[in-house]
């Protein structure tokens, strides 16, 4: 059942090198843009890298990280007021999506379709990573991907068949995140005793060693 | 089969009066938290309304829709840096998360969490409802909610069991949001192309002419 795949989600950051089938791919988005989104205005875009030369001109934006060239699709979803702007435009609306809010809006949009594409390709056995680098080098983006005024890169997910499995990562207590009918700050107590399995992780801890941090 | 779940989603607006199961809740939000977020910081809180006082003081934050009153369980997704701060300074560790790139990740990061509670939520067969409302008096809830600084309302969802189900909403065709290797701008055509089936829509039209609009 689908919550349990919900559950079992891990970010997988080595792929083999066997494309995806493009049927899949179109499920894959397909089932994506179902999502809800502001209005239905579907205030996103999203770009599909296959080509190996364009994904060799993606990586330095995304500092090299390996998933960017293993990845049989890399996919940059962004927030887009550039289309609906152009439908006002062209059937004499007052479009008025140059704002804050269009641009939280927007950014959620991108968000829900991305995340539901991520669940999509879990579901057909491939494995994704979101790359949060997108948004350090959005010039380097825009220029790559030819991306016009009004679209700005929001996230990026690589998707491929997996390589390799990681173990599931920890997460905070739920209690640690959700607060019943008001915010409940967090008292010193709260902090030690949320983060101490974090930092009791073997894997944090050398982390930290490593890179000579008291904490 | 999953992704089939996602292909049906559908928007739920009207609620019968019955509480959600707290188990089931929780399984939900369980999942919820298992989904990606950024260096596994977590950088968002979930609030969770499901006492009738308060739904009736987040009402006029959320301009009146029906939803607030009707729904189980109100959910309010805050990005969230005053917890991973309270860690970082706790630890002596320098926090730096009060930032723009920050603020764009702990966004990525609540919607995530919001999208993923909002597919549990239906696979236990409950409905829910995006309230793009919340970042438009945000003050008024960081007041109700009592949210600290460094935490700020993104987006809500309402969850509870359907009372009605509205037909599947239109989408764009999926050519009309993939872009394969760059972006390809909208022509006038395209534009006319990608949209005539939503201006077609009877209820978009009668939406039209009932605000005295041209288009």
């Amino acid at each position: 059942m689908a919550i349990n795949s919900l559950y079992s989600h891990k970010s997988v950051r080595q792929y083999t090198d066997e494309p995806i089938n493009p049927e899949t791919l179109n499920r894959i988005i397909a089932a994506g843009i179902r999502g809800s989104n502001t209005g239905n205005m579907q205030l996103y875009s999203i770009v599909i890298t296959q080509d190996k030369d364009m994904k060799a001109r993606l990586l330095p934006a995304h500092f090299g990280q390996p998933m960017i060239s293993s990845a049989a699709a890399v996919v940059t979803v962004c927030a887009d007021i550039n289309r609906i702007n152009k439908w006002c435009t062209q059937r004499n609306a007052d479009a008025g999506f140059d704002n804050m809010q269009t641009l939280i809006w927007s950014t959620i949009d991108a968000t829900i379709v991305t995340q539901n594409i991520a669940l999509a390709a879990e579901e057909e056995g491939l494995g994704v990573c979101y790359l949060g680098t997108t948004t350090y080098n959005p010039e380097q983006l825009v220029d790559i991907l030819h991306l016009p005024k009004g679209v700005f890169p929001i996230t990026t997910l690589t998707i491929g068949h997996p390589a390799a499995q990681l173990p599931l990562t920890d997460r905070l207590p739920v209690e640690a995140v959700v607060h019943h009918e008001m915010y409940s700050d967090y008292s010193n107590d709260d902090i030690d005793r949320f983060y101490v399995a974090k930092e009791n992780d073997p894997a944090n801890k050398a982390f930290v060693a490593e890179n000579n941090k008291e904490n």
